[in-house]
């Protein structure tokens, strides 16, 4: 990170990436808000939004609006409704354009959001676009995480990926923090019940195969979804999916061993 | 495509690109589904798995124990249970290990893949990763497709995506066949009703705000999810799903003028 002008070196936030192998699993869901439940217990959180051809950060934390003003060509993060600072690929490109970047650009704009001028924040968690290719790389070459947070369905397809991501780090020696069971348990707006649409407790079976924690479980619900297109994460709200979403920045406090 | 030996020049398959924009809205199930489809039309068919960091179509199409052989450094497609013939990214990668390929490395087994020694087929059904960085750029500079099919889910995040896709394919003059909503319509198993964890219709609206096809719909469904992880793809049974499936590729059978 930059150091500020006529202060000591920062110390640096404690960086934590939040993978996922395959798309679609709830990853930036997940990271918006882990990174407003860790603002609610008050931490100074930024967020990178990393997912270079599908950003949603701007739209999950209702930032659309807001453009991020640059400083000596350092970008400085615009402070979401939420309190949490948010650097985002959709802020480098316009909406509704084709992003048609290969890799070296791709992770020339990852440099870009991660060294920006974040002040002084405890946690930067990192929304990762799906696979294991450029982005990642220059992650893990140039900005060693302090930890990597799994998201997965569980489905099989989905925990293949997972597993694929969670070899990944292992071999870049980023301590994986726990794996995140995403889209478990739906409940029938109709009758109440609930039934497992992409199956249940794969990823927690999964987790316990590789050996890392298993930290929760997020429900599929309409409303998580209402809620991120409209751009007011449930984990700014009360009830049982903020609780769950505390719980998960609470496993993420007290792993400040991280640090 | 390379030329068999003794014969005239081959005219080549057409090339359908299945691309999504956003990954983990079912681009990979819709795929495979497709191309059994269209086999069971009649049509010879290949099926190129390009998602490079999440290889699924072996397990969708219980082809992994099959291994492809190779010919003078030509891969050999592998012939599914189901009459499509197969070359995956998961077949150049071990199974539970991390693939950290940078751009160029992916381009490059994409375009081994496209080139293997496919014989006489009429289609080559493509499944991209998701964005559209290295692989989707090789695949249209190298291999021009004769059609694109986007497929989404409902929701407002994954339209986005789905139109950065679009744009990708404008700006590459590759014709969009069409937008297929996936998992729209969720029935609940306890009392038969549905309902719409994703949205819906918000493909239909998006194909028609772009001026494009809307091809159809594939509801969420437990049956997708379990017989897509068992290998055992509704589009070879009998039903609605599988009803739907073959009307989608009704609409690429008529659309021969791609060819």
């Amino acid at each position: 990170m930059a150091e500020r002008a006529g202060s000591a070196p920062a110390k640096g936030p404690r960086l934590i990436a939040v993978g996922s192998g395959k798309g679609g699993v709830g990853k930036s869901t997940l990271s918006a808000n882990l990174a407003v439940a860790l603002a609610r217990k008050g931490r100074k959180v930024g967020l990178v939004d990393a997912d270079i051809y599908g950003p949603s950060q701007p739209r999950l934390l209702k930032a659309e609006d807001l453009k991020p003003q640059a400083k000596d060509k350092q970008m400085i993060p615009v402070t979401t409704p939420y309190g949490v600072k948010l650097l985002s690929m959709g802020m480098l490109v316009e909406p509704d354009k084709a992003i048609a970047w290969r890799g070296p650009m791709a992770a020339g704009a990852l440099t870009q959001l991660i060294e920006g001028d974040w002040g002084d924040i405890d946690d930067l968690v990192i929304d990762l676009p799906p696979g294991t290719g450029d982005v990642q790389l220059t992650m893990i070459q140039k900005f060693k995480p302090a930890g990597a947070l799994i998201v997965s369905t569980p489905q099989d397809l989905a925990l293949m990926d997972a597993t694929r991501a969670v070899r990944f780090f292992e071999k870049a020696e980023v301590p994986v923090i726990g794996v995140v069971e995403n889209m478990a348990g739906y409940v029938c707006p109709h009758c109440g019940e609930a039934s497992d649409p992409f199956g249940s407790g794969g990823a927690e079976a999964e987790a316990k195969r590789l050996g890392y924690p298993f930290l929760g479980r997020i429900p599929l619900a309409i409303d998580i979804r209402t809620a991120s297109d409209a751009g007011t994460p449930p984990a700014a709200g009360e009830g049982p999916i903020a609780d769950a979403f505390a719980q998960l920045a609470d496993a993420l406090v007290e792993r400040e061993a991280l640090a």
